[in-house]
């Protein structure tokens, strides 16, 4: 979302109802200093808004906003959803989560309800009728951000029930679902809906049907949560835009895709919990999965005249969790990470949050405004990048220019975390990392996809990991290749239909002819095993009996009990080739791989000529582009390109040189 | 057991109910191709024969048992109770199993019930009842195989009333199963049998007499639940034998000796999770074992006249699960696995399963059908493996040639898993096996025998951690040294009695005397800590303070506090030698001590002259004899040997080459 | 304590419960060979005391006392109630504990009771009331010891009750609760007594303030529960001591500093868990903190006259138990730890336990009579050490002679453990170790201090990782430099207030200016990052921004981000520096950091030509002195010292020979 003003968003979440009003003059002024356009407000705030059921206190609230507002700031004003109050807790215990074992979770953190509990529903559309009732019509409002990071389960009796409403209606009746999760195995028929429960704790293996309808039931349960409010204050006033802001990772129960069609604004929070050799590649992927989900959304609305709206909700101006630790962002990181998003369309950047906390759970959680004060290192750099985005509003036009699609469905990411699996390091996630990885360290653009997705302009599409492969999917890459498009499957890849039930006769049955092979056995390694592919590089964790059906070698194992026979495979069908990569390819040896396969498809680098280390993205409008280069080592690197550097409003001729850790955005000349 | 034509028993589970009838007709048309002369079925079929409460559908189980007969193919027909339906569960909700820790576990995968359960016994009974009215004297059926793989536990209120029950007709008085638990450590003292509940999570650690009681207690529970079943199919057809599939593991509350008397065949499951060096001798002892319980079953029931039947239910036609993943099997390897097993005295080669499933929660469980369908490497070393069964059933005659015993007894693993013990990392199994494989290096052939067995025979008796030592074991063990049999005792054996309440006065009480010895200190080890011994050779794990009296050291530890003092000693008792060991060797030590130990008993190897890497195993009957070589290398050996190679039909002189990962039997010359 | 006689405590805990008669006897005649002369017995008596509600059995008991006065030893009797009986289990089910997670623990261990539920403290209270009227008189009777190891807690209704009373009583009104707990985070404002609960197990992280203040009311529970019991047996007969003993570690939820004004004599168990380099300055530092403790109570009290009484309750005489097995004590170190304690102020030495039980749980816990009975090298051991001890008893006068304290405060080890702090190996008892060690390696003597506790005498305030600190902290530490004591504050101090509240404007908030320094950020390391510093020596686990604000560097950090900013500071404050450490130096670094910090302070080592691994410590009352020397190496020790060698007789010139291993007691020439 652009603000009013033509400006890119800038801002983060803002929580006055910690702190005292003298405090709240103090950051607007320092929000000022930073050029600050956009502050997220009420995430938390439920039980400073309700104090009691039906008690409502906004005069802070009121104040706040007004404040705001004569600062010129605008606010995205959010439902607090996300954190009942304790009367809430006390008065519905049936509306507190339980988990797989039975363990009744209690208040005291967030997200302490079932999405499913009649009780909790109420109440959360109470609030959020009411705050719509009040807010519709502020001037500062800008934009609504329903509750918070959907992302929870639960197993109680009230999940239990919707649970077999959704299969109801899903399946229509007990065959069908008995057909498609297989229940001939372990003696699982069920013969009445009331026997169907949630996938509580088991004696042993649970049925990957029964866990992957789950999953799905929860993404729609939560959605429909999300839309009760979404609606409520869509009433009040059409022309505000609603959202929420997705948090990523495959234990999330949220198919990010299906609800893209039903924000007005695809928002994403983003965390990388990498420090060294992986940061900026996880945030180019989290931008480009935004984006994608974006497209998707505008695809199913028909909107796709612009290019499709997302925003940064939330990310960390300073630390990044690691496992064991919090690592501080180095100099100059903040704002070269925040400018990687813009770069791949993001129309601003937000962080959480604007001040640190002076207690609560998260109160080491990083801010602008550290826990030291606007005396700081952390905030300097704030007051910098909000000058550099004022820089720059105009690549808000431009579409990001790729012509290679990945594909990614959350549902594989699922699926492959279920038990019985033939290895247990199958991650869908870290499979369309390492193809995304791999191509950005070659200097390609490229966009994700969903299954279904419109794939015209694409000459090249790869699909990482991708387990569950639906009749339509079959057909949606069938279709893809036919039209002369290149293709690219890895291993995992169609193996299985919708319902995780195999396709037998051969491995990867929906892509199996299309890709001229056939994969009689699996051959999971043990954990640093490394096979030795001809040609050089390696492979790791999985291997596999590849017979060829029409299908030429590329590469071949070496050594062992497939040695000789193939590992990587290429099958011509018309002017595309369709790839096969039965083993995940070192790092080096799938950069080389996917160049190769791009350069085949005609696909080239966004900037050839980019010294290593310097990430390039071009946005396009028409026969305007910018070009952004981000340089992520630590000395200043010169890069061939032309037009005028925004950043310093100086003119570039033939190269631009991008300071250690900096970023450069070029406006080019019109092609 | 042998089928009624001479054969050995050859097949696997098979699961028409997961299928559609022309695949029933492409499996038979398969089974036939394979020779395959068995197959078990009905395993998890209840929800499918059962649909409702005593409604029941037993046409598609007619068509596959007459379908089978009509291909001479014979059925080991299951009870389905290892997987009440759903419609149980729901009926049934205080049936569900409850963890230690309260948690009831819930339907949704199988063995969701509590054996103690007055409703699934029921429930269990009935469906018994109701096949054995209906398929007892079909054509087909070769074997009723009750149940599978019986393990479970639960603390549930009907588990502890049976407890209660259990315990007082054990201890007759409280009086004694206070002296039994000590419950005066910890004020637990009982006064009233009320009291008594079952090991649930508790505040600390548990007292040992009531954990080893309970697990007693299960495995009773679970032997009458068989043996409801066993009684109802036994009246309907005294002539069909009846058995159920042992799984294996100390975490089984199950002691498959007391069971062995049990049932009409000993029938076990076999899947080593290990990979190199490993899977050969697991499937030694694996063999071994269900050898020893058999033949204990057999001298109980008084039934010694021929070879005590065994038969290996399951074992897996290609992938070996490990820790992290599925090792798919090199060529060979099933075959020679599968003969390993027949080596040592199984009756036939059983897998599971014989096609592989579309769905379910072991989709990925291997199948002599896989996925792939029939055109694969492994269905076509299920042919071979076929043909080469009907050429030996002769070999079915022999008794495994062994002078060497190792005693067992599943108590002693269960009472060295609880905590408060001086070592986290005690292992009773593992001890066994340490030892087992000594001897199969050594290529000495062995038995496992239990507390109590016949020892005529054995020149020497192997104790490896038999911790558990009641008087009567101790006097079993005299009686045999008196006899003039060797034995070698190793660390933790004759610790503590069957209460696990220790013996007094110096370590170890039940066997000090006999040893010439006494220990006064246990020095445990950590992680990777080895010892040097004189002699060469390292300890690990663990070491003792060893007082000689009047037995002789024969090796000494180096080093550290017990520098000088005896490791291994030798105790002469008439022309007898009782060995002590007290720490645990390494492999290649332990190998040259078992192996003199063996030697000066007067016991040789069974093939003196193999080569490294070739296991060999005699069976003889009478003065006829069949010699197994079994390949592990890969590459062809050459082996002294006379005779006919039955699986090629040649005629051998004074050598035959076993080919590289394969197996050659000979029938040897009479002596 | 000291006994009558004017000898030291020696003994254990002894069971007479446990076994016959005629093993008392043999016990009594064993513990006077060893010159026992202090017993605690009952500690687990319960059940055997009470074997039905209100049915008492004391015969036995009788019979015990009795038996040992007549032998001129003395008990410690204990009251029952850390193992509440079967039957009490059985009849009060409300009164067994809860988890965080809701899971009821079960009878069947010891400690299965919550302390805060009425049944349980009742029932407590009348057993102890009825040994009081029955014993207090006792001839034989030194000392009530009540209950064993305090410290369970529990999350039950009756537990949430008293915790809501407690949290009324402290804060006297909702708002200081929601001010204290930020509860404005997260929405969590409480409007409602009723509405707290216990911390149970909740969706995210939990509030710090909630987690924090649970530990302190379990602290006060506990201590509630001691002081019923306390006050039933000191009414019974004023003239008894009552204590209780202390279980050490921060999981446990006591404050023992707390508790030690309502204790008669502080008495900790200690059971080093480290085997090399490690259990010799554990040992130190528990008898420090125990000392700490005894110094806090009498201050307390008013009782300063005299060395403040602690007593070393329970040690192990023989294994150490590590994470992984139980590692048998090297000959002579029982009797060098127990005169470490000695040394540094125990006025006795007790065991766990006097004769290994036969079983239980604890059936393999050491102990002086173990398995293998008297004729061993432990009983022998024994005997050595009661002689040692009946020579030494002139050195109960003497106070241990310190002049540097270490800040410590229970509150700061449990605020540590909670989740969301800027590292996960976060850790206040390894950082007072640390520094403890430092000083222990550089042969300097030190206190442990309580915030609050005078500091007249002490040259140099060590605070390591004093993360909580109260505005009275703060004025307590500013009052000791102001009076010209000398201070070193680490990392993670005063960061927050008493309830966990960061103190903004820079860390570390509560110490900032008195340092001199100003700690923008913090930059915590990976697990096995290591720092250089300049000056020699690395820095790991964390590193932090620091700005000088009148303080001068020491030392700085090389490379990284932090290159060349300070790493350590001093700040001059008249005649006394204020030094701070932003990382935590590696061993050498900080054992020269505090060497020099001690002496700039003024502060000597004990014994500075001491050579390495001679610890001295020295004793002193008025102007008589005692130095001990224990020498944990493995050969003999020349040591410079002079006056009477206490334990041979001998006198010495000016130089005393340490045995590897062993220990030496002089008594000094008067000063």
């Amino acid at each position: 979302m652009r603000n009013d003003d033509g400006r890119l968003c800038y801002g983060g979440d803002w929580n006055p109802e910690q702190w005292p009003a003298e405090v709240w003059r103090e950051d607007v002024a320092l929000m000022r200093r930073a050029g600050v356009n956009l502050v997220t407000v009420g995430v938390f705030a439920w039980s400073r808004l309700e104090p009691a059921p039906a008690r409502y206190a906004f005069d802070w609230l009121d104040r706040v906003l007004d404040l705001l507002h004569d600062n010129d700031i605008r606010a995205a004003l959010a439902t607090p959803t996300a954190s009942p109050p304790p009367w809430f807790s006390l008065a519905h215990p049936d509306a507190l989560p339980v988990t797989a074992d039975g363990v009744r979770l209690h208040h005291g953190s967030r997200d302490t309800y079932c999405a499913a509990a009649p009780a909790y529903r109420a109440a959360a559309r109470r609030i959020a009728g009411v705050l719509a009732d009040r807010y519709a019509d502020h001037p500062a409002l800008a934009l609504w951000h329903v509750h918070n990071e959907y992302g929870t389960t639960c197993h109680c009796a009230h999940t239990e029930a919707a649970f077999r409403r959704w299969l109801a209606d899903r399946y229509g009746d007990l065959d069908a679902l008995n057909a498609a999760w297989v229940t001939t195995f372990w003696s699982q028929h069920y013969s009445d809906w009331a026997q169907i429960a949630a996938p509580r704790a088991t004696q042993y293996l649970a049925n990957p049907g029964h866990l992957l309808d789950f999953r799905r039931f929860w993404s729609d349960t939560l959605l429909a949560a999300y839309a009760e409010q979404r609606d409520v204050l869509r009433a009040a006033n059409p022309a505000v835009p609603v959202t929420t802001n997705y948090v990523l990772g495959d234990w999330v129960p949220v198919d990010h895709g299906r609800w893209a069609s039903e924000v007005d604004l695809v928002a994403i929070d983003h965390y990388p919990p990498a420090v060294d050799g992986g940061a900026e590649e996880q945030t180019a992927l989290a931008a480009d999965l935004a984006r994608g989900w974006a497209r998707h959304g505008a695809h199913r609305r028909g909107a796709t005249d612009r290019p499709a709206a997302w925003l940064l909700m939330e990310s960390a101006p300073n630390q990044i969790h690691t496992t064991d630790r919090m690592h501080t962002k180095e100099p100059g990181r903040m704002a070269r990470h925040s400018l990687a998003h813009v770069a791949r369309g993001s129309r601003g950047v937000m962080f959480f949050q604007w001040r640190a906390p002076a207690g609560g759970a998260e109160r080491f959680h990083s801010a602008l405004v550290p826990h030291a004060g606007p005396d700081s290192r952390v905030f300097r750099e704030a007051v910098d990048l909000g000058e550099m985005l004022r820089r720059i509003p105009e690549v808000d036009a431009g579409r990001v220019d790729a012509s290679v699609a990945i594909g990614w469905d959350a549902a594989c990411g699922w699926a492959l975390r279920h038990p019985g699996l033939p290895s247990q390091r199958l991650d869908q996630h870290a499979e369309v990392a390492a193809a995304h990885r791999a191509l950005w360290h070659a200097g390609i653009a490229c966009d994700l996809v969903l299954p279904g997705d419109p794939l015209d302009g694409y000459r090249l599409l790869v699909l990482p990991a991708l387990y569950l492969a639906s009749d339509a999917t079959a057909d949606w890459v069938r279709d893809h290749v036919r039209g002369g498009g290149h293709l690219l499957v890895t291993w995992l890849s169609g193996v299985a239909d919708e319902h995780g039930r195999i396709r037998l006769g051969g491995y990867p049955g929906a892509f199996r002819d299309l890709l001229g092979i056939r994969v009689e056995e699996f051959h999971p390694l043990a954990g640093d095993d490394r096979v030795p592919l001809t040609g050089g590089g390696t492979g790791r964790d999985w291997t596999e009996t590849v017979h060829l059906a029409g299908a030429a070698p590329v590469t071949a194992y070496l050594g062992g009990v497939l040695d000789g026979r193939p590992a990587v495979t290429r099958h011509r069908i018309g002017d595309a080739l369709a790839w096969y990569v039965s083993t995940r390819p070192d790092d080096d040896s799938y950069r080389r791989l996917l160049a190769e396969a791009a350069r085949l498809a005609g696909v080239a680098p966004v900037c050839p000529d980019a010294p290593p280390g310097v990430e390039a993205v071009r946005r396009r409008d028409g026969d305007r582009s910018w070009l952004f280069l981000l340089n992520h080592t630590d000395r200043p690197q010169r890069v061939p390109a032309a037009g005028t550097e925004l950043l310093t409003g100086e003119p570039v001729g033939d190269a631009v040189t991008v300071p250690a850790g900096g970023v450069a955005v070029l406006r080019e000349p019109p092609r």
